[in-house]
């Protein structure tokens, strides 16, 4: 292998796939970024075996061939130097790396020991505008389950629907985020339904951060395909594969209530003042954070006791409609979904101590979001 | 205690004490901030017991009173409060927080645990502008033995000359780090020498930070006290003391060669890309990172090498006088002091392999500061 491309570009794009390479100390090369020739552009490549990030980038290549080398060690390097012209030469199992005086050697592993990260996308099902995917993503991607015991509820639930509605789902049965969104997104194939893992869509959130145009999405051999050009990279484009869960994800529609008997509108900034405040005393061991609403003053109050550190009250005003509540929830859980809703008015709504409650964004930037917590009973 | 404050006073106030807690478990007090009123004002204090911060700041107090709580919560509290006006009373042993609707208490320890933070300052022996104080502490600390089994070298000296000039110096017997100064100084005392531990002045660091006025820094008892006002708070001055260290400290003056053979120009940029580039090839145990300059080529090689990873090579331009070297650095003392010196064009000066090499900030903001290497010996 034989070529050279821009130190900008190398570092965009060693960037992008070092983030997502195993850390596998029995199967050393999977800490490796993979660096290939392919079609007159430079491939890189990383995997974990569940995911796999491929990256190309413009390159004039020389001669073609193909090396693994250290992630880290080849990210740290070339984002350090110089802002120039990079050459890049494999011989034997060393890469040559040159950018004006500065000439490293870095000892690689053949590439013939890297693990094939499969598909090329064919037909995608849907195209959906980056910007709005990587929204949809952090709005939900928080709420799925930690603990990998259960793989169906570590995923996030996605759907393509006959009209073109994308809806993403998770939960770890404490609490819900769903976002439904159809602006922005194109039907290119058939409808249809699966598990992301959480971990491989807060990668492509990660990717994606940066901007991008359009992302295809394709469901194909049990694996989901994103493909995408990354505007940050001259004629580079960016594909992330991962597994789809198998297994069937739980019916959480009926989890949403369908009307709720009282509702808040409180301002984002007031309602994470007061809530900020309350956690800060919230036991360690339960998280109880305590609710009322008061539809006579108008007003939602927070309160929290811990025996060791003292206790919290706040209270904020509101736009109470349809009485009175009190209720006991996680103060994690809520701090999360009021960081998702994004808008700078919030719904709270309830119907009792021990059903579930909800936040809802409002306003011109709330499509299609819902937010369910768990109550803690009392 | 019963008083009002602005939440931004209380929050820099709270800020500037509470990082210099202690962890002491068998103390737990040692981990609160002292409020008490003290003429008119706020005070608040915190130590480890060889390190006490005090800062005052303006309050309106209706009464008198004092009381310890818990440092990293009350910084979280008040700095998550809008931004208002703060009431805090003291009941028993809690302190009652108001700002706007939200009510705290938070459970404290009586002030009469609190340890005793000794002196006011008298006279002091010097005054210094805080911006030059916190450029020639940020160039020299770093050097201070970091492993507190000979706490001499663990601090930093402090000369105060008889004509004004102030002379800061640190080494781990490594490397050697050396600021002079006159400008900027104001002699109010009498001249003096002492070592101070290199945390304390780390602690004074990280307070000056954000800018403060003239620092005044006196010696007595045993201890030094710098006091000086914070732009940032309302009416409010600090107050750092620390305990001085007993001891001789070495004579340093004599590891600083008098001249050198070679003495090369670099660009600081160009010297940092070539270090850092090299730097990942050196190897973990050994660090070595070997320097050739070369008075033909007006030229200095960075040149290191990993059995493991690989190798580097870089060369980058220099204005090279008096012949060639080769000389062997442990990377990470080479890149302390490049970072140190703070200029666009640093001289590197050596003698031979096996004597100091030196590295000297060059251009207008250069003023009187040395950086001393030990060689490896290769």
């Amino acid at each position: 292998m034989k070529l050279t491309c821009t130190q900008e570009n190398l570092t965009r794009a060693v960037g992008i796939v070092a983030r997502s390479v195993g850390k596998d100390a029995s199967l050393p090369v999977l800490s490796n970024v993979l660096l290939a020739t392919e079609r007159g552009r430079l491939k890189l490549a990383s995997t974990n075996l569940e995911l796999g990030v491929t990256c190309f980038v413009g390159a004039r290549v020389e001669k073609e061939g193909s090396l693994t080398v250290p992630a880290r060690l080849l990210l740290d390097y070339v984002s350090n130097l110089p802002s120039n012209s990079v050459s890049l030469e494999v011989s034997g199992d060393t890469l040559n790396l040159e950018c004006g005086e500065n000439h490293a050697s870095i000892k690689g592993i053949p590439a013939s020991e890297f693990p094939l990260i499969p598909g090329t996308q064919e037909n995608p099902n849907v195209v959906i505008e980056g910007e709005r995917l990587a929204q949809a993503i952090g709005q939900v991607v928080f709420a799925a389950a930690k603990d990998e015991s259960r793989p169906e509820i570590a995923g996030v639930y996605v759907q393509i629907m006959d009209d073109g509605e994308v809806r993403m789902a998770a939960t770890d049965s404490y609490r819900l985020a769903e976002r439904r969104f159809k602006n922005g997104v194109r039907l290119t194939g058939s409808p249809t339904a699966a598990i992301i893992p959480g971990k491989a869509l807060s990668e492509l959130h990660r990717i994606l951060g940066s901007g991008a145009g359009e992302v295809s999405m394709a469901f194909q051999d049990g694996q989901v395909i994103f493909s995408f050009e990354d505007p940050t990279l001259t004629g580079g484009n960016v594909e992330v594969v991962s597994r789809v869960v198998e297994g069937r994800y739980p019916d959480y529609a009926q989890i949403i209530p369908e009307s709720y008997l009282t509702k808040v509108k409180l301002n984002q900034k007031e309602f994470s003042t007061a809530l900020k405040a309350t956690s800060l005393f919230s036991r360690a061991d339960a998280s109880d954070l305590h609710l009322a609403v008061q539809e006579k003053d108008q007003a939602v109050s927070f309160s929290a006791e811990s025996g060791q550190l003292g206790k919290n009250d706040s209270v904020i005003p509101g736009e109470v409609e349809g009485g009175d509540q009190k209720i006991v929830f996680n103060h994690r859980y809520l701090l999360d979904g009021l960081s998702a809703c994004g808008t700078d008015e919030i719904s709270l709504c309830l119907n009792s101590d021990a059903a579930p409650g909800a936040l809802l964004p409002t306003g011109d930037a709330s499509e299609g979001y819902t937010y369910i917590i768990m109550p803690i009973k009392s």
